[in-house]
C-alpha cells in the first residue's frame, strides 16, 4: 500500500434530466463557448441542436467538429486557435473520449503561445493553464469526463501520446445514459473492452495489494461483462446503459491506482497499433489482453495466483486457464470482437519493427517488465 | 437507477508521509489557524506537537481542545466565538469523526451571526460559507473526512441532529492509516461497525438496485469484515488500518447512495440512543442492526431475497438466517460489541417513549417504512 492524492474536482451530473443543468452550470465560466463535437451524430441525433437551443439566451456559440477517432493535433491547433481568434471563455466537448480529450487539449492549448504539440512530444511542457471545460458524454468507454488526461494522436510523426494536467479536469460532466442507446452495436462492444481493460491494467499488479480496490475492482468487472451483454441485447436499457457509463468514469478516475507505482502493459502496445492503423482503441485492447496475460502467465507462473482471483471473482471460474478462456468467450463471442489482428482487417503486421517503437524510450515496465522480445511475441500472437 | 449528483472537492492525501504536505497545501488560506481537537490522546502521541512545529514558521497557531465525543454544541458556540475574535483564517480538525464534525459547524458558525444550532434546530438555516477546514484523521469510522455533513447534539434539548453545507467539504484532509495504530480496541470495534453500517443503510434500499454500486459496496463491507479482524488481532498492521481508513471514506462519501431517495433507518434511531445515553455511535449501531434486519425479514419477505444477496457476498453464508448470524457473529464475537442494551450497561430503557421521541417529527421511512410501533418493537428487542 503505497502514498496516494486523491483529488477529483470535476462535478459530475448523472441521469434522466441532468442535460436540464448545464446552462446554469457554465454560467459562472462567462458567455463565450466553443463547442466541440465529432462526426454528425450528435447532430442527427438532435443532441446538439437540443444542446444549442439551451445555451441560446445566456452564451454565445461557435463550433469545432469534425474531431477524429483518436484525434489528431491538426484538430486540435485549428481549436486551440479558433478559441484565441474568438476570444472563447470556456469549452463545451460534445462526444465520446475522442472529443474530450481533443477539448481538453484545445482548452490547454488556447491558453499558450506554442504548438500545443509541445505538450506531447518534444520538450512535453507542462499544462499549467486550460480554458474551463464542460462535457455531454455521449458513450461509456474512456472515462475522460472525470479524469485530466488526453491522448492526441500526430499523423506526421505516428505517434499516439498521453498527457495530463489538473488545469483540465473538467469543471463538470454531464451523463445522460439516454444519449447512448444509439451507440451502434461495435462502439458499445469496443467501449465494454475498453472499461475492462482500465481496471484490469489497474488489477494486474506488483505493488502490494490494496483489498478494499481489489475488491471493488472485482464489481467494476463484473458490472462490465453482466451489463454489456445486456446492452447488447437491448440497446435501450437504461439501467445497462447506466450501469457501464458509470463504470467508465470510475474505471481510471484514479481510485483504483490506489497509489500503485505501475506503468500499464496493454495500452502501450495498443496506443501503437492505433497510431500505425487508427484501429478503435477498445478492439485493440480487447485483440492484446488475452495474449498478454497468456505470455505473463508462462513467464512469470506467480501470475497465475492474481489471474484465479481475477476468474474466480469475474468470471466464477475455477483456474487460471478457464479465467482466460471467459476472458475470450466474452471479448469474442459475447462483445463480438475481433480477436485477432487479421480478423479485424490488419495484414502484413511487422511485431518486431513496432516492438522497436514501443520500447525506443525503455522498456514497459509494467506486470512484469516487457522488453521489445517480449513485446514482440505479444503482438505476433495477436496477428 | 435514479439521477444524482457526486461531487467531492475535497483534496485526500493517504499515506505514511501524507503529513508532510501538511502545511504546504494549507498555506493558500491564509496565516492564522485554530487547531480543534478532543482530550489528550493527540497531545498524549505527540502528533499534536509535530504538526504545530510543522506549522510554527507560517501560520499563528491558536487551539480549542476538548471537543467530546457526540459533539455539544457548547463547544462549537465557544470555537466560532473564538474564530471571530482572533480573526482565524482556517480551521484544522486533528481527531476522528467528532471533531471533524464539530470542525465544520465551527467553520460554519465563525462565518454568521446567530447561534450556529440554528443551522440544526429551529429554522434550519443553510450553511452558505465556512471557514476553510483541514483534517487529519486519527480514527477509522465516520467518513467526515469526506463529506459536507456533521452531527452535533444539543444537552439542552436532547437532540442529536446531522446538517450539509457544500462550504464545510474539508479543503483536503490527511489520511496516515499510522495514527490509527493507538486506537483502542473498543473504539477500532465501534469504527468498524460504524463503517459497516454505513455501506448497509445504503445496500439495503427499495430503490431499483444499482448494480455496479451493490458490487462496490458488497466489496467495501467484505473489506471491513475481513480487515477489522486483522487490525485487532494486530494493531499495527499498516495494510488492516490503511483498508479500514479509506473504507470509512468511500462508506458515506455520496458515491454509494446513487441517487437513492432513501431515508436510512438504523442510524435516526441510533441517534437517540447517543443523545439520551451518550453512547457510542458504533457501538449503538451494532445493536440496532441485526435486529432491525430481523424486523425488515419478518415484516416483509421480500428482504430475505437482499439479506441472503449480502450474507452470499459478504460472508458466503447460503441463507438469509445464516447471512445475520455470521453478521452477529462478526459484531459480538469478532469485534466483541455489547449485543443489547443492558450489556452495554443501559438500564430501564423506556422503547416506547424513546420511539415517540424518534418519529415526533414522522415515520422513518427507510428501507421499510417505520412507525413508533415498528421502532418501540426494534428497540424492544435491544433491551
Amino acid at each position: 500500500m503505497n502514498d496516494f492524492v486523491f483529488h477529483i474536482p470535476t462535478k459530475m451530473y448523472f441521469g434522466r434530466q441532468c442535460l436540464d443543468k448545464l446552462s446554469s452550470e457554465m454560467k459562472g465560466s462567462g458567455s463565450r463557448v466553443l463547442i466541440v463535437y465529432g462526426g454528425g451524430s450528435v447532430v442527427r441525433s438532435g443532441l446538439l441542436g437540443r444542446i444549442k437551443d439551451q445555451l441560446r439566451d445566456d452564451f454565445t456559440v461557435f463550433e469545432h467538429s469534425g474531431i477524429e477517432p483518436n484525434p489528431k493535433i491538426g484538430s486540435i491547433r485549428i481549436g486551440a486557435d479558433l478559441c484565441k481568434e474568438k476570444d472563447i471563455d470556456m469549452i463545451l466537448a460534445v462526444g465520446g473520449g475522442s472529443v474530450i480529450d481533443a477539448s481538453k487539449a484545445i482548452a490547454a492549448g488556447a491558453c499558450v503561445d506554442f504548438d500545443p504539440w509541445e505538450f506531447y512530444g518534444g520538450p512535453r511542457r507542462p499544462i499549467e493553464k486550460a480554458l474551463p471545460l464542460y462535457t455531454v458524454v455521449t458513450m461509456a468507454s474512456t472515462g475522460s469526463e472525470m479524469t485530466c488526461g488526453a491522448v492526441i494522436s500526430n499523423d506526421e510523426t505516428c505517434e499516439k501520446l498521453g498527457r495530463g494536467g489538473f488545469p483540465v479536469f473538467p469543471k463538470a460532466s454531464f451523463l445522460d445514459p439516454q444519449l447512448t442507446f444509439s451507440v451502434p452495436r461495435f462502439q458499445t462492444a469496443a467501449g465494454a473492452a475498453d472499461i475492462l481493460s482500465h481496471v484490469m491494467e489497474s488489477y494486474f499488479k506488483k505493488d502490494v495489494d490494496f483489498f478494499m480496490l481489489d475488491r471493488m475492482m472485482e464489481g467494476v468487472m463484473k458490472t462490465v461483462i453482466v451489463n454489456a451483454r445486456i446492452a447488447l441485447d437491448d440497446p435501450e436499457n437504461y439501467e445497462a446503459r447506466g450501469n457501464l457509463m458509470w463504470a467508465a468514469s470510475w474505471a481510471i478516475n484514479g481510485l483504483f491506482g490506489g497509489g500503485s507505482r505501475q506503468v500499464w502493459s496493454c495500452h502501450p502496445i495498443e496506443h501503437e497499433l492505433s497510431a500505425r492503423y487508427d484501429m478503435t482503441h477498445g478492439l485493440g485492447l480487447a485483440i492484446i489482453m488475452p495474449k498478454w496475460m497468456r505470455y505473463c502467465m508462462k513467464t512469470d507462473p506467480e501470475t497465475c495466483s492474481k489471474i484465479r482471483d481475477f476468474g474466480a471473482a469475474v468470471f466464477g471460474a475455477s483456474d487460471e486457464n478457464e479465467a482466460i478462456a471467459k476472458l475470450e468467450d466474452f471479448l469474442y463471442g459475447d462483445l463480438g470482437l475481433a480477436s485477432s489482428l487479421s480478423a479485424a482487417g490488419i495484414e502484413n503486421i511487422d511485431a518486431a519493427d513496432m516492438a522497436a517503437s514501443i520500447c525506443k524510450k525503455g522498456n514497459i515496465n509494467g506486470y512484469l517488465p516487457l522488453d521489445e522480445t517480449a513485446v514482440t511475441e505479444i503482438l505476433e500472437a495477436c496477428i
